[in-house]
């Protein structure tokens, strides 16, 4: 809000949009068509990867030489490793627990099922299995119920924070004991969950609490290195952290490492990759030097990496003929991975439109709604899995197995162990109950390995079965990955080409590879990941042959999918309504400048501002941050002393709040003819309330009103009739960017002089004062304005940032949105430097805290 | 050159360095103590990876929409795929000959041996084995006397371009073919010398070339797509060839794309990642495929994945006591990184002496010196291997390898089948002939795989040899790669402290595990690499299990070796004298801003410019970019106008190009106080010129002198007693900014107007023909003067790039380094937007084309 106080640059550029080409219209994504259009919430907010270098934080960097520096860093690689290592335990204490109620439940039920298969009590059998399923999802969703954000992978989340923006609560504790409680019991409870996608999100939690809590703990490290209390430290640690859960739950810490970059490389830097590295391995070697002690009670041994891994795939070493897969079978991989995509497309459209149906008709409900809704799936995944594996399963032979020499044993001993028998003799297997009656890690170890065959039928049925429901299930409101579902769901579709091939086309294949291909491509179809899925697969096989036929399909399976719709998580993001910023422009964007997308109207405090003005501002406004500027007039001279300036300004003007907020109100005003409806919300809310008087009132008014949106002064008056030319283009000066928070702070701490005195006696705040409350600094509303002195006078310029980027109202959109993107920024100050005789501080926050995105053109044009 | 025309805030922060603190002179680097200083050289070229936005470019955009677009990236795709393969065959191509080469060799010199043992004519087996190695060492060397650029490694050289910096001849196709078939005859002539190095360089050239060449050859291409004309594209192109050859070279894909992401991520885009994985993933495979099939007449599979690969290790099967490694190896692998980074700084320190020790006395001296280097290295080489082999190996048993089950059979058979039983008899071989007389690449995989022991020795003394030879070697004038003799000398040690523990402390170690991390510390304490070295070891021996303790080993061994210097292609890329940035700032550097840094003496064009004043500015200037700036006079309404600005300008000024050229060398004189030792010489090389006397004679004299210097004008003169401060600090605008090229382009070409016309009379250029002379645009001194009316006025306004990304003065250090080095740009203006009532154009090329780079502070401070 605020009506452009004087910017020549918006006076060429952007006259309210009537000048605007239809082209620009639709470009700027100003036609609305989608009825479905999801606006961004206004709780999200952007983080700010930038550094502020003002001299709170310069007098902190008087203090580093190289040998604190020096020390400060190991500080951070201590930090890594601790995350590493947490993050790893993490995974332990989920793994350890799942498999615990996982094996009692399925060793009770198998027991009374094949006992039953006798008697005839299967109902019972249901019944007991139905019961601990039930009660265990009931844990995971009431988990979820108090805190809703631990629903779901928690991977888009965590894809918006990398990219820079912030949903509340996504890090914090309480997130991560019901994420990871609720899903050890979602998983347990065997419905088609993963918990890969949890364990990304729990290392990032981790990432980011950590070393806040040490922060805490031991005050030392918090004074005398106050750079962990940034956005920009955070999300450092926060990629280490996501990477870490992705290293162990996939055994794959170079992909975690690349899954980091991949999601988060808007804004990376070279350092960081390898502290990455670092947090992944530790992760993953924390976990298998745990899990290799208890359960092979090896300890000091290393053979399980990540709680998800595919087993060996290696040819019988007597068979000479036998390859993994040879360059024949990528002709079937390429049309795997257009299957995948195909169906990855439609997994997502119809998941897409659930979570749509969930958004109108259960989450408005009440809360225990929702714990129905896990209930009721919980019960037919349940059913399906029971009816499934007792009627619907062939009795298959076992006798292929024991064809291969002895070598192979080691693995086809694990893999036959885990068959289900049910109603098959005589050297028989159940398929259909080796699937589902198994965890799904299992399953996939089957579909991999098992060298007997799985009839066509029954790949196909359970595919079927599986494909609907975990697209059902993704959503329901416990901690659900999606990894293993799809892997699943793919596999058996893998698994079923290998069989048409070899049984009907009589192929030299071998079938595990053609199951991986299938995992992956069905995977690929869905996530749309590119090479942190290639590398994490690789890695989960141990076999970097696979390199190849996995990027292959993985590229068609994106292809074909892209096609149609976004990834799952995209669509995630797009439907909680993250202002998620996309990797490139688009090629027309480039027909644009800065200053067609940036805000033409603009609100700004001067370098030594009343407290009752930057109070005035701080209220009626919902941005983060103001431009620091000054007024040119015509007696030039007077503003070279910029001390002077505003003190003057004010003593002119007696009732400059009343200016300043008569002025909100006119921009209000003009506003409205803006397209954002984020804008026109807030304006709208001001307008309900009555004018007020005059002058010194206006402060006293508010003082009295706090907490109420700040009242909207002369609504009868037209600001065009009202404002000259003149006063609408002021040549403005741009001086540096103060931030919301760091404005409320300083009038907490009363850092002001007294219009008599001199700034110089204004209080200093150090580095560690100003960043003493991150990341939840004090609202304005929390402020008690009944002890600030109205009079006093802020000197805002020590705390400024006194160089942000800038871009020059003239800047081609890409390169614009390159500058944004990779340097972090939350603000991008545009400024007028191509003026004829004076600077033009034209100035705009891009994307500060939320913008609407345009699904046309993928870029922000709104604002707070 | 150029005195400070005017910029305010010159006058604020830098007066000519009387104002700076010692403390600043020590950052920057001024009080130069080492007496080695290497100075950049003036032939390194800066690449620019920013895009110019102007007119011409803005055409092509019009005519760009989505579906073009994607045509666009769809041709990016195929000439990556392109690349990739043409990479996988060349490494083919080598590897084929030098296995020719070197069986031949050694089956000759071995036969002749076996039989001398008996007959003891030892003497002519040496001379055979001499005769051949010479040889080959010639070829070698001659083909490195074609292309100098061709030697060695050509790592640092490709580190140095995808960071930003051009060095003539590196990627041209002529160094291609020296590079490769050097590289061929080199290894086969059993110098210590790997393949891999020259692949990266060869699959370097291929990527810049390729798409080139497509251009040239597809007219229609070029036409269409001019994109590929500009050192963004090529840069792209490089990096994904670099990945092509290290996936060539060590069958690691990954790796490879990280290898790139590691030494080039100062500028790197997502869309790039995923195009690079592809093209490493078509060069490795394209690799294995082919030898696959030649190799073992399987066509069809993929069972080689790289030049270089580790074979496999594993336990023998039944062996249930066998591990890798355990927690307890973590501890030795640790203090074998020190060891690792300790040898491997010796190593460098050796080297650089030794380099210095060339550039001093080899290189000044007439060519065929570095032949006979070569040829003496090459004679020394050999006399070694042959006295090594045969008096100083052991005879060892190889009874213990036939204690393991068959199954281990095809891996031992393997390596069994390459030892050397050199006067071994009775089952015994000869340790040390094993590992000296045959390729590098079968010595690694005894060390690796060999389970009959090597005697310590004979490994402490193949280690010294090899250290000393090897470190020689590198260096020499011939292709020569590091990798693979690093490997060797480290896996001989790794391998001798897995007999001291497995012999003195009887512990239960798998000593190829010890060998490979011998040989991943040794390595990484000589190249100091990190991410990608670990991940290529990893993709190397095919085992995800090793990736703790290389990791660990790597980092041991690079923070230890970083204690005394730095790696060896950063040495190398130093010593060439390469103006390479790093990767960050140090934390001191924060306390100087844009200001201190930036170049105060300002050459700058008009929007309107007359011929003769650009012919002198480019003639009198080695800059390769120029702002375009007007100057603010007190009637500033004049300059609302900008057509009509200059026009009057020069009409004013009759004597335009005498006031132009006396500023110059006010400028210059100016400017001898200014640090910078590049740009003194520039101006010393003017000041020996004589004077001219008046007006128009002066473009006629400068006509006639083409070829010479520009002269300076009035050298009796001083600076300071002609100009007024107003003079010296008048305010400038910025506009834009225009590079050489494009001017010299310009004037080419004939873009101008004559001095009664309007600007819109002169003729317009297009995309393509402003790019078409890339890569080797024309230089000014090409140019026939004689064709050119110094009375036309050309425009540059369409043609300069309008909105470069500018940082204001006060701009803290590691933000302009960061922006800089992130959006890989190779101009930097400083634009004073802080300014009272007026725009200061204040401006500064950052490192271009070359800067002189401190030790101290790793930042340029120079340019030109």
């Amino acid at each position: 809000m605020a009506c452009c106080g004087g910017c020549l640059c918006c006076q060429c550029c952007c006259n309210e949009g009537e000048t605007r080409t239809p082209e620009e219209l639709t470009i700027l994504g100003e036609t609305r068509e989608d009825e479905d259009e999801i606006l961004p919430r206004k709780d999200y907010e952007s983080l700010d990867y930038d550094r502020c270098i003002n001299e709170p934080f310069l007098d902190v960097l008087e203090g580093l030489d190289n040998k604190k520096a020096r020390k400060y860093e190991a500080i951070k690689w201590i930090l890594v490793f601790a995350i590493g290592v947490s993050t790893g335990l993490t995974g332990l204490f989920v793994d350890f627990f799942v498999r615990l109620f996982t094996q009692m439940k399925f060793s009770l039920v198998g027991q009374s099922v094949e006992e039953c298969s006798e008697n005839g009590c299967l109902a019972l059998s249901l019944l007991e299995l139905l019961a601990l399923n039930m009660m265990f999802v009931f844990i995971s969703s009431v988990l979820v119920l108090i805190e809703p954000v631990a629903a779901g992978s928690g991977i888009p989340e965590i894809k918006s924070y990398l990219n820079g923006v912030k949903i509340p609560g996504i890090v914090r504790l309480r997130t991560f004991i019901c994420k990871v409680t609720g899903v050890l019991f979602a998983v347990a409870a065997g419905l088609f969950v993963g918990k890969e996608g949890p364990m990304i999100h729990s290392g990032a939690i981790i990432g980011a609490g950590l070393p806040q809590f040490q922060s805490i703990t031991f005050k030392k490290i918090r004074f005398h290195f106050p750079y962990f209390r940034s956005d920009r430290d955070k999300r450092d640690f926060v990629s280490a952290g996501a990477a870490a859960g992705v290293a162990a739950a996939f055994g794959a810490p170079i992909g975690g490492t690349l899954f980091s970059l991949e999601e988060g490389s808007s804004f990376w830097n070279q350092a960081l990759t390898w502290k990455v590295l670092f947090c992944s391995m530790s992760a993953t070697f924390t976990l298998n030097f745990f899990r290799s002690g208890i359960n092979f009670n090896k300890w000091g041994s290393f053979q399980l990496p990540g709680l998800l891994n595919f087993g060996e795939f290696k040819c019988v070493d007597g068979d000479k003929t036998c390859h993994l897969w040879t360059a024949v079978d990528l002709a079937f991989f390429v049309l795997m991975g257009v299957a995948g995509g195909l169906l990855g497309a439609l997994f997502n459209c119809i998941n897409k439109r659930l979570a749509k149906y969930r958004m109108r008709n259960v989450h408005p409900k009440a809360r225990f709604i929702r714990v129905l809704e896990s209930l009721l799936v919980c019960m037919v995944t349940t059913l399906v899995i029971f009816v499934a594996s007792v009627a619907l399963g062939e009795c298959r032979d076992l006798v292929s197995t024991s064809n291969n020499t002895s070598t192979q044993g080691s693995v086809n001993e694990e893999v036959n162990s885990t068959i289900r028998r049910f109603f098959c003799y005589n050297n028989t297997y159940n398929d259909m109950a080796t699937l589902f009656f198994n965890p799904q890690e299992v399953a996939i170890h089957q579909l991999f390995h098992q060298n007997a065959t799985f009839s066509p039928i029954t790949l196909s049925l359970f595919f079927v079965l599986y494909f609907v429901l975990s697209c059902w299930t993704y959503g329901v409101s416990v901690p659900s990955g999606l990894f293993v579902p799809s892997l699943l769901c793919g596999a058996s579709l893998g698994r079923l080409v290998a069989n048409v091939l070899k049984i009907n086309f009589h192929m030299q294949i071998y079938s595990g590879t053609f199951a991986l291909i299938g995992a992956a491509a069905f995977l690929g179809g869905v996530v749309r990941m590119t090479i942190s899925l290639t590398v994490i697969l690789i890695e989960s096989t141990n076999e970097i042959t696979y390199g190849l036929p996995i990027m292959i399909t993985l590229m068609v399976a994106k292809w074909t999918g892209d096609f149609f719709n976004k990834g799952i998580y995209d669509i995630h993001i797009h439907l909680k309504g993250v202002p998620l910023l996309e990797w490139e422009t688009e090629v027309e964007m480039d027909k644009l400048t800065a200053s067609d997308i940036m805000e033409p109207n603009l609100t700004y405090v001067y370098p030594h501002t009343r407290i009752q003005s930057l109070v005035s501002i701080l209220r009626t406004t919902v941005y983060h941050a103001f431009p620091v500027v000054t007024e040119n007039r015509d007696n030039e001279k007077e503003f070279m002393k910029g001390n002077i300036l505003i003190s003057n300004n004010i003593k002119f003007k007696k009732s400059s709040v009343l200016t300043r907020a008569g002025e909100q109100r006119r921009r209000c005003q003009s506003m409205k003819s803006y397209p954002s409806s984020e804008l026109r919300n807030v304006c709208d809310e001001q307008t309900a309330v009555e004018p007020a008087e005059e002058g010194q009132d206006i402060l006293q008014q508010m003082l009295e009103r706090r907490h109420v949106p700040y009242p909207n002064l002369y609504p009868d008056q037209s600001p065009s009739e009202e404002w000259t030319m003149e006063e609408r283009f002021r040549p403005l000066t741009f001086h540096g960017l103060i931030l919301r928070s760091q404005l409320v702070n300083l009038l907490i701490r009363g850092v002001c002089y007294a219009e008599n005195q001199s700034s110089a006696s204004q209080p200093r705040l150090s580095h560690s004062e100003m960043t003493e409350d991150y990341p939840r600094f004090p609202d304005i509303h929390d402020l008690d304005l009944a002890l600030l002195n109205p009079r006093m006078i802020v000197d805002v310029t020590p705390y400024m940032n006194p160089c942000p980027y800038t871009v020059s109202p003239n800047t081609r959109v890409s390169q614009v949105f390159n500058l944004f993107r990779t340097m972090g920024l939350r603000h991008l100050p545009v400024v007028n430097a191509v003026g004829e005789s004076c600077t033009q501080g034209c100035w705009r926050t891009l994307c500060d805290p939320v913008v609407p995105q345009n699904n046309q053109t993928g870029f922000c044009s709104g604002l707070t």
